[in-house]
């Protein structure tokens, strides 16, 4: 009856055979979308402005969402430079008078209409972008079904920040830790930036499986507290990076591992310490670098590439994304939301920015941008994460 | 008749059921063997010695074999040395007073004597050793026949230079273009160290393949001479690692390429020319590294791990027996043996020793460590052979 009545709700802007929508459905052709637009690469504050447009009538094959939580991740505003390998496309299709590209990259929206041809979705259904690149910093899109994905299980007792933030860390996290060694219950990882957005994920997805982690960090004056913190997510050992380099930490490592072999070395730092964790894998290993926070090159030695068969890979969820099955990615989505549900992952820390959907132009811009220098310098108490609030 | 009158020979030591031999069969129970063993690792000269011992009466899962050629390469001295991941047995079975170990770790012999159970060997057939460290600085071996492998294809046609030297550089340069990319014919390689022994063969498997190559050298005085040797070998392009380094080899690389990607490069020397041949790898490359000339670790930028996939690698062909199956060896050797008949690879360069069978120990010992001296300083006029001679 409700879903009837949304039908005939509808008559007004096209005919009744072609749409299917659902109550939230506040936006239809005649209410304005707005996205968080720039025409040129340059700093995020200074070329992002808000880009009010209607959405169009709905083709069959297309979905209309809108947005309900998107996060500003660093990646996103090095896109915005113009310094991301990824380009997003920069169009006239919003109605801009010059091209413009749609920031942001990850974030949970909503189906509230379906074309005519579309399978596999209802409306209601909560979905993440397809591919990175697409835009999410909006309050609404019209495009192809293709483009969306299925959150399987998604239900409310998973929150919008999770929903909003599972495409980067988390999968990266799941899928370094799944595709490059075989990990049996009881074998270590290790990884350095333990307390990376992604080590965070790393130790948890980790603990969850039965895997035992080594997490190295920096040292730094509150390190007994990191060190409760990185505990209470899981983490089985923690060194920091001076310990890290010391001879006497072979030994100690050697009594950890109890005979177990270390086959997995994750890498979100680079320079003299990635060249560390090289050292500890044992034969067959393989080193997995997804990040450079120190912007140094590592060494890497001949001797155990020849005769340990030790060899080194590069992670980038987005090329993942890229060169794998809808459905690989919907079973990763599953796992991640069961894991979700069973409390063993836990929201990054993180901050609202609210973008009130009657708000002006100018109130949103202004809170989005105070944001992305936040999400930038890391002088916010977290992960930015965008509300597309009524 | 000759088989017939081979065992009546050999009626005199063993009953006549167990034991199939060769008219070649010079060696019995009652012949010494000799072979070039150590009792410590050390310096070659000092620590070889000659060990003179009867071959025992045959098992019957084993064969005998008498050795034809076996070469001295680096590796075998770096054995000697107790500085090689392979470390041999050393034992007392050749009736040593203390334990010792054979040196060598290739060569090719032939079957002279069968064990009744042994199948798929016949008397007279030419094999190598299934393993590295084994031994093959030996006039004779008595072992399992699961020790020894065939040589498909072996004929007159094939040199005992190329058959005693199959097993290590053709074998590794064949696996490096085999197994790690998947190659079209067209497609390049890049290499350094291209006058290296592999390197050579790499430039003529390549070519019989119908692949291109591009060899980085050393500059020397007599470059041009060295351009023309390894054109002649098939060497589609010649690059000094100066060269290489330099700006404007980008679009030189790009105009030979002509579209195509580069996704394999192989590495002898390591270093900064290591790492400059990353730089040329295209996505998903893959950077393979088999030696160390220069002693310096690489260093490896993350961008290209991270957002093209590149992947660094060792090789190392004796990790590759141990891995795989004799199917796939003895496959890869027929393969080799067939470019050889067709004269597409070339002998090493290399220099004869003669071990002869009926000289004095003092005579051998003192050839054997003159010819070790070279193979390890280099300054003999190419490989050392140990051709085993009546």
């Amino acid at each position: 009856m409700l879903f009837l009545g949304t039908r005939q709700m509808h008559l007004v802007v096209r005919p009744l055979s072609t749409v299917k929508t659902s109550l939230f459905y506040s936006t239809s052709s005649h209410v304005p979308a707005r996205a968080m637009v720039y025409a040129q690469y340059g700093k995020p504050s200074e070329v992002l402005r808000v880009h009010k447009h209607a959405l169009p009538d709905i083709k069959p094959q297309d979905v209309h969402i809108r947005f309900l939580a998107a996060p500003i991740n660093p990646a996103d505003c090095n896109q915005v430079e113009g310094v991301y390998p990824i380009k997003p496309p920069f169009n006239t299709s919003l109605g801009s008078d010059e091209p413009v590209a749609v920031g942001g990259n990850e974030g949970v929206a909503e189906v509230i209409a379906l074309g005519d041809q579309v399978k596999g979705f209802n409306v209601g259904d909560k979905v993440v972008m397809a591919q990175a690149g697409r835009g999410t910093w909006r309050t609404h899109a019209a495009l192809p079904a293709s483009e969306v994905q299925l959150l399987p299980g998604f239900n409310n007792q998973v929150s919008l920040v999770h929903a909003a933030t599972l495409t980067v860390n988390p999968s990266t996290a799941y899928r370094m830790l799944n595709d490059f060694v075989e990990l049996k219950e009881g074998d270590y990882v290790i990884q350095n930036g333990a307390n990376s957005a992604v080590g965070q994920f790393v130790i948890q997805i980790a603990h969850a499986w039965g895997l035992k982690t080594i997490n190295v960090v920096r040292d730094r004056p509150n390190l007994d507290e990191l060190k409760e913190y990185l505990t209470s997510l899981g983490a089985t050992h923690i060194l920091t990076e001076e310990e890290l380099s010391k001879r006497e930490t072979r030994s100690k490592l050697k009594g950890w591992l109890d005979g177990r072999k270390l086959r997995l070395a994750l890498n979100c730092v680079g320079g003299k310490n990635a060249t560390e964790l090289g050292r500890y894998l044992d034969h067959e290993g393989k080193h997995v670098t997804y990040g450079a926070m120190s912007k140094q090159p590592m060494a890497v030695p001949a001797a155990p590439l020849i005769f340990k068969d030790v060899s080194y890979h590069g992670f980038w969820v987005s090329r993942w994304t890229d060169t794998h099955s809808r459905q690989e990615r919907e079973a990763m989505f599953g796992d991640l939301i069961d894991l979700i549900k069973q409390g063993k992952l836990r929201e990054p820390v993180w901050e609202k920015v609210s973008w009130k959907l009657n708000a002006s132009e100018q109130e949103i811009e202004t809170a989005f941008k105070e944001a992305v220098d936040k999400g930038i310098t890391g002088f916010g108490k977290g992960k930015q994460i965008v509300f597309f609030e009524d």
